[in-house]
């Protein structure tokens, strides 16, 4: 594969080579990798810069419909937008979401609009790298916003909400006033709460359960990263495409305030630095996956079993003959 | 310190020792890693096996009161009596739960047993090693039960069960049937669950929850290492000190079976491999604090934030050059 002229097709904006070099990505074989590796480093130094948007909800709120909705409002006004999908679920049974295009059909037909199922991956570290790079392969073809959807599931938005720059929750009305058991961790990374279905029937409930996440988000600790009045809880309705407008003002606003002060550029390179650590420890702990070390410790494990040798001899043991460790006395 | 006199001392099961001993293990200083190693090496080869009982249970269910209650039953049937402590809460504040002693006052006066506070240190993985560490040691001096205590918080009830033979979850009686948010994969890890202050005005409620969980219990899916019956509810109140009895019999009961059938030695088996792999993890990335490495990681990181290099190539610079790794391709 010729990774310069790819490069170049990329830049160019042909859609075709972003998706074959998203494919390289996703690839866990090692020459794809480095070919993939090369392709990044050569498409360093473009000038464009994408807004990236993680967007959290557990499945039931409406989120492709949210997506699609919010896709074309975007498309409308001449933005390129690009939909990528990070699902925990996809990273157990090593299959991508089924159906990501169909349950975006009328987007996925827009000639500005870019959709990838998630990435099939044996774990969600494997997912993480692909998806941050994915992203930079469609900043770098000129997408002015990343849509960066996954369920609220473990570890997975916190994943999403370290790569994007902006974060929303994607919420259901809730019946009462109860908080629908949003983790208080999601709840302080959350740029905007988004409360979906306020229509018909849900709409006083959704006008409630917003003003619920209001009050609550006024609890928080003001964060330096935010202007006064953020974060914000509005609400939506993505079947009657209400509020949408509301809410791309707001995230501009927000945008435009970072970008002013700085903040916008610092989590960038506060990401950079977690992608770069979490590169290394993974690099780090992949010498365990291959041989000789990968057989040595399944011997010294089956030693560990029978009590043969004791846990943390065996591991001295592994780390100083394999692994280039010294004991640290 | 000798510590080959030391490990005879605690084999004849010393306390003075054995405290002096759990101090060492709990040392970060690189000269006590080693001679902690050490003695844990020289006290290998012993026949003794404790029974070691990991409790979990939320800040309000009477976790002390029960521990205190339980242990001088066990006391008074002449058993020798352990009880350690996980408290996440002291890896992030440094601290170890204040007045541990002092909770159990009874039991801290008896001969036969002893009681050991959390130990304070930076991160969870400390925690269990030297947790393992001071189980292996309380083993070898002879104690017939240790206890290892924590709350159910974060990954500190998976830490603990992985660490003991049976696991018990101690729950206070639920108001209405709700089964008070009791994660799935944490009633999966339970051998025996215990409703606590089945007495007075909650005895009723006590007994509605304990018939919710035993319910529950049903529903999961067999495992291999239960006999028939198993995993139960059961209710106990640690203030009127019913109910620990039939609990303790049920423990041993089921103790005696996984010992008849293989799985009692398989569970510590598996312990032991899980134990390396951490260590050999815990090795590696260990090198990650020290220098060179440090130093080299902390510059490409400003790099990495600057933009002047990618995150990718970054962290193949630093395992090509610090960590002996040789390119994937």
């Amino acid at each position: 594969m010729d990774i310069a002229d790819l490069g170049k097709r990329i830049l160019a904006g042909e859609r075709r080579a972003l998706a074959r070099a998203i494919t390289l990505v996703e690839s866990g074989r090692t020459d794809h990798r480095a070919q993939a590796r090369q392709l990044i480093e050569d498409l360093r130094g473009h000038d464009r810069q994408a807004l990236r948007i993680g967007l959290s909800g557990t499945p039931g709120v409406g989120k492709s419909t949210f997506i699609e909705g919010f896709g074309l409002m975007l498309t409308e006004q001449g933005l390129k937008v690009a939909v990528l999908a990070v699902d925990p679920s996809s990273a157990r049974s090593g299959g991508s979401i089924l159906g990501d295009k169909t349950r975006m059909e009328r987007l996925s037909r827009e000639r500005n609009a870019f959709i990838r199922p998630s990435p099939s991956q044996s774990h969600l570290g494997g997912v993480a790298r692909r998806t941050r790079e994915a992203a930079d392969l469609c900043e770098a073809a000129g997408f002015d916003v990343i849509l960066i959807e996954t369920v609220g599931v473990g570890q997975s938005e916190t994943m999403v909400a370290d790569m994007s720059d902006l974060f929303l929750l994607l919420l259901a009305p809730a019946g009462g006033d109860e908080l629908q058991g949003v983790k208080r961790g999601i709840m302080e990374t959350a740029d905007l709460i988004l409360i979906n279905k306020a229509d018909g029937d849900l709409k006083t409930t959704a006008t409630r359960t917003c003003a619920d996440y209001a009050g609550a988000l006024r609890l928080l600790r003001k964060r330096p990263q935010d202007p006064e009045g953020f974060p914000k809880a509005l609400t939506v309705s993505a079947v009657e495409l209400t509020g949408m407008g509301t809410a791309w003002a707001e995230m501009q606003q927000l945008t435009d305030w970072r970008r002013e002060t700085g903040h916008f550029a610092a989590r960038r390179a506060a990401q950079a630095r977690h992608w770069f650590e979490a590169e290394v420890r993974e690099g780090l702990l992949a010498r365990l996956r291959r041989e000789p070390v990968k057989g040595a410790m399944a011997a010294l494990a089956l030693q560990v079993e029978d009590g043969g040798i004791s846990a943390v001899a065996a591991a001295e043991e592994l780390l100083e003959t394999y692994l280039g460790e010294t004991r640290e006395a």
